[in-house]
């Protein structure tokens, strides 16, 4: 297709502190894995930019909808050396950004057989070479020339996308249960941050065993995700830590049994882990999921109040080293997992089921939806973190 | 305590069949692994037997309920030799049945400490010495010097019975959901088939994913708690294929998607597994409970209708070996589980945690409950199979 | 690469039984799911054809070894109605067989960047399309559009392959232990079949504990692999039982403790199990290896001698469905796992540092070389069934 | 028996510092979740003493061998506040120390069915209760009522010792591979830290795949046991940083394949990454085991040197919180565990299996042995850490 579109792009400087060592990924490839030591000076721009192409084995995508995620927002906002905040991987010199997406595919590459034009889609942002040792062996989210979608190159916060065949996934069957096609299309675009907590739940977690006692830190989308998945999975107890009222609310109506504000408990003279405890009968929870990213705050909870067995999840990168008494784990017989992306082992295929199944409701945390041509104003509305998650409609 | 008590009693007589060849264990201890070669002209009565002691390390526990199990049914039944039907483990000569029970501990040895007199309580019936090499290396259920509640010494059809401590597990949380008393306790007599259908998916089989499309055969009471605990575990499509009208409707009540009658399928021309491909859009089912028993119809369908990785747990024993087409497993990377018993693993603790947070509910299948004193009426009801769950309370 | 070059093709005749049924994808692909079918009148030939050429992502491989494989002999034999025996997947058309292949890379495709001409490489067989559901959720072996180098197109008994760069795996490490450049290219060509043996034991099996005691059934080249990988990660005693009395020998070279005759054990009016359990004191073998397809022979002793929470593995195809008595396994909590393939999972990377570190020895069991312009002469050697492996040196 | 017998004992002045918060567990039992809070003025002494009596479920051993463990020296030392070293579990008032043990029994108690006097024995020293929930749920190394022997009752290093017959596992096996009785029981009595190394290998950690490259860190008893284990599980690599050259040494002889000296790296300005990266082609390795307890120096090194998916094993304690920066495995979906004591899961059996097969030789790292007489000089001699493996033989 042939013809101008409008898009959000980030540009920034690349002006890598001098203490950073540059690897040799790094210089050959300018995808840095930690952003915030390189990555300067990030400002966003509506613009106008041709419509991308297609090769043989991609697909384009007419974009309805596409998410602002809270990594996003790290991507534009800086710290005070004007450095962007993101500690996780990217290339962001000049890049469209918006990677929770849905659309329709209006082109097809001469080699692609399992999609066709007309098609409901989602796409997962990792982009996977499938042929590295990594892919190979069953990791595609951790690719050895791992490209992402909004993040080391054009996403979806534009008009049109153009995507690999192989990272799409079809929700065609959303029609039988989202009759509202706006609304179809925003469910559709959180299927991958739905999948980036399935991913970190149960693929490298194992998930739980039904009746298991539960603790989520963060009330993030991710969180939020994250816990109607887990209450799906069969949690008996399913106890939330979050500061925000809002969203504190929104992990009741997502299916959080109890919730605390952790500045509560604080202010009783309490600790997070005597609440974990005292709702434990003393046992602890068997299972948590850190999606708060205050994991020097959380983790010393979390190792107080550990299950026999128990399992830690990171899902939420800590920006810096934490102090971890691993002393408490030992008697406890615990562990702990850190998860990234959201490819590969049946997730997205799942968490499609889920919706399509409507056992979990994603659009209960849609705060709001924005026309593409509103996105500047869009991103300034999330900045201030109230909302949950808010969606651009292009 | 002193006294005496009403029971019902299983006496039969120890008959080896000729070509059964007894093993030093089965001519040593009386336990039988194939009863139905071996345990002949079975008939229950109404006893009034002496009130059992304790010793230093029981409870003694006052019945308030106690199920008719199917495998009861199959003690008590025989076939045109007159021997039982029961194909298990069992020591029948003369032994008061029931092993699904709870009550209410009335003495504690004097080395117990993790119960008091007045707790709520249900009971194990496997009874795991807990020093064999088993049972060291946490296979309980596989006990080398196994008892078994009502199997192999004496059970719950009584008004009470002396228990292991180590075998109980509290429920007097369950005062918080059942209000009725009488409730509470047929409720709890059915943890103990709740936690087999548990140990057969969540721990022998691992469980599903969240999203995993999902077959139970049969609908007795193990296939029905399994489609609770499958369905509260995020199974997103769960289709049962049942015979009986009525125990496809507790089926649904229990959490099923969509319920099948084989006949009706045989009648229109089609196979069972024509039904799961259509469902499934060809992919095959992820996760089979095979309740039923009729292993050598149902095999067939489940091998023609595996998804990729597929899992086969079988919990119903089959009587005769079953014509197993491995071929088809191969290109489906699939496995067949068989699972024993209930003990271990958190089971208990998962299947009462469920219960109390009223996540799964058990008093739906319970038809009717008679008093002790009829019991010998309620098996013949029992017997007909129209019921899912009859209940004895003493 | 123009030219011509000499390769062994097998031709059959396309003609389905008519009591077997075509489905969709066999019909539409010629690739048919049990060959012994469909395939008859099958013949091997001598011929002279062209050079393949490469596409963007292939290699040309100038092939330096190629084995003979049993599935070879079962493509090429046949019944008495001149079906092919092999009952597995299969487009027998007109096609070069050979699939356990070494050679050098000799020219790249114009987007290949992982490979470069003089690399000495294997390649895996199955050839997974990397984009269909059952490759994105990381089963290469299940994939829905399925190719196999020498069993659905051209392979390795030539002078030249063609195959995806994404196959090949780099051997140039072998020169540092196989100074003999024959001899290397030997033991590469051996790494596909090591890693069925591999992929069944240790991804579809999850391996053994060291200490474990194991048995293995047959010793055709998976076997012999199996047994010498077995030994290799821990186990304490491992039992083999094979007819041949050369093969019987190869096993112990390969690692075996014990090995048996079953033809001798009946004899002295035993069965196998009675020696395993002899062997294991009693408590049965904790792992079993089935790779003789004499599975209705097999099963029932395997199932007599189960440990607690044995597993069995099934490696070779069983050609008919076989009785099993799964009672025997409740009381063992235990499992059977099918295996095919060998891709993902880091089968083959593990594989070749097993073979670069000197720990496993495939030489062992090489029992000859030809030339490819003898591979006629070859085949008609390795039908006696007397070698263990025989190779082809084009 | 009646009658008195030699033995050293422990003694400790029980004075909680001020700012540690003794548990009710703590206050209840005096049993110490962090001895170097609580436990001051260790001091030991060789006394006389009654020999103790059985109860019926216990056995009396006579002991021939038994070792002193890095832990029995952390009882033994303490700081410039003379409170204990030893951060970890124990009451340590009045106790005789020595748990890795082995002996004859020498007489049982009345219901003991599973051992005879005169059977060669050793035993765990985690003392289970077999009846608590973490028990039943098969955690026994995370018993409610942990009992320990030699750290919370009387040990080994005595003449004789009453150890419940549950505990304690049959090696009259050894007969046939040491001839040497001394010998034999040498080595029984290092079952017990090798099992602490199994335990955190293969039932914590999830073991190994054969081929895979591993790290790891200190050559005390735990850590060298662990390379012995790991070699014999399939390391095709296996990589040990070790300070102490004589224990670098011997990290040879059980199986590394590489010794690195850090202080050595250090000064040629590299760090242990570094090496790791260099021997393992820039992948990272795919298993650590942390045994050196200097987890604030080592932990950077893993994170930084982490395979994908890779497992990092913590088996000795590090006595403070320690700064992990987990922003490393998130790119490497990466898991940490943390691994106590050795019961439970086949553990001491398969140890058993392993040294009867003449698999793992732990005789290789016993320096010298002891009367035990002389066990005051001997524990002198073990303070220097010097050697490897000092026992004593009563």
């Amino acid at each position: 297709m042939k013809g101008k579109m409008r898009a959000i792009k980030l540009f920034c400087d690349y002006e890598p502190k001098k203490e950073y060592r540059l690897t040799h990924y790094e210089l050959t490839t300018k995808k840095i894995w930690d952003s915030s030591s390189v990555w300067r000076n990030p400002r966003v721009e509506m613009v106008e930019v041709d419509i991308p192409q297609i090769g043989p084995r991609d697909v384009l995508i007419k974009i309805k909808s596409c998410g602002i995620c809270g990594s996003d927002l790290h991507f534009i906002e800086y710290d005070e050396d004007n450095y962007m905040l993101y500690p996780g991987h990217g290339r962001f010199e000049n890049i469209i950004l918006g990677h929770e997406l849905s659309g329709v595919i209006v082109e097809i590459g001469s080699e692609v057989v399992d999609f066709k034009p007309g098609d409901y889609v989602t796409a997962e942002e990792m982009t996977w070479c499938g042929e590295c040792v990594a892919c190979r062996n069953g990791f595609p989210n951790q690719c050895e020339r791992l490209e992402e979608i909004g993040v080391t190159y054009d996403g979806g916060w534009a008009e049109y996308l153009v995507a690999p065949a192989k990272l799409c996934w079809n929700i065609n069957g959303f029609k039988e249960i989202y009759k509202d096609e706006k609304l179809l299309f925003n469910v559709g675009a959180t299927i991958e941050p739905n999948s980036v907590a399935y991913n970190a739940i149960f693929e490298r977690g194992g998930g739980i065993k039904p009746g298991h006692r539960v603790v989520v830190f963060g009330c993030g989308p991710i969180g939020l995700f994250g816990i109607s998945q887990l209450k799906k999975a069969g949690a008996s107890k399913l106890m939330v830590f979050e500061p925000g009222e809002g969203r504190r609310k929104l992990a009741l109506e997502m299916g959080a049994d109890k919730v605390f504000d952790p500045a509560e408990i604080e202010n009783s003279g309490n600790r997070m882990e005597d609440v974990i405890l005292e709702e434990t009968n003393g046992q602890g929870a068997d299972f948590y999921l850190e999606s708060s990213g205050a994991t020097e705050v959380t983790m010393p909870s979390m190792l107080n109040a550990l299950s026999v067995n128990a399992k830690i999840i990171l899902v939420a990168w800590p920006p810096k080293p934490v102090p971890t008494d691993f002393k408490k784990m030992f008697p406890r017989a615990s562990q702990i997992y850190c998860s990234m992306g959201h490819s590969g082992n049946g997730t997205f295929e799942n968490v499609i089921r889920l919706i399509s199944a409507g056992m979990i409701h994603p659009e209960k945390i849609i705060t709001s939806s924005y026309p593409l041509l509103k996105g500047i104003e869009a991103i300034e509305v999330a900045k201030k973190r109230e909302a949950a998650k808010i969606m651009l409609n292009p």
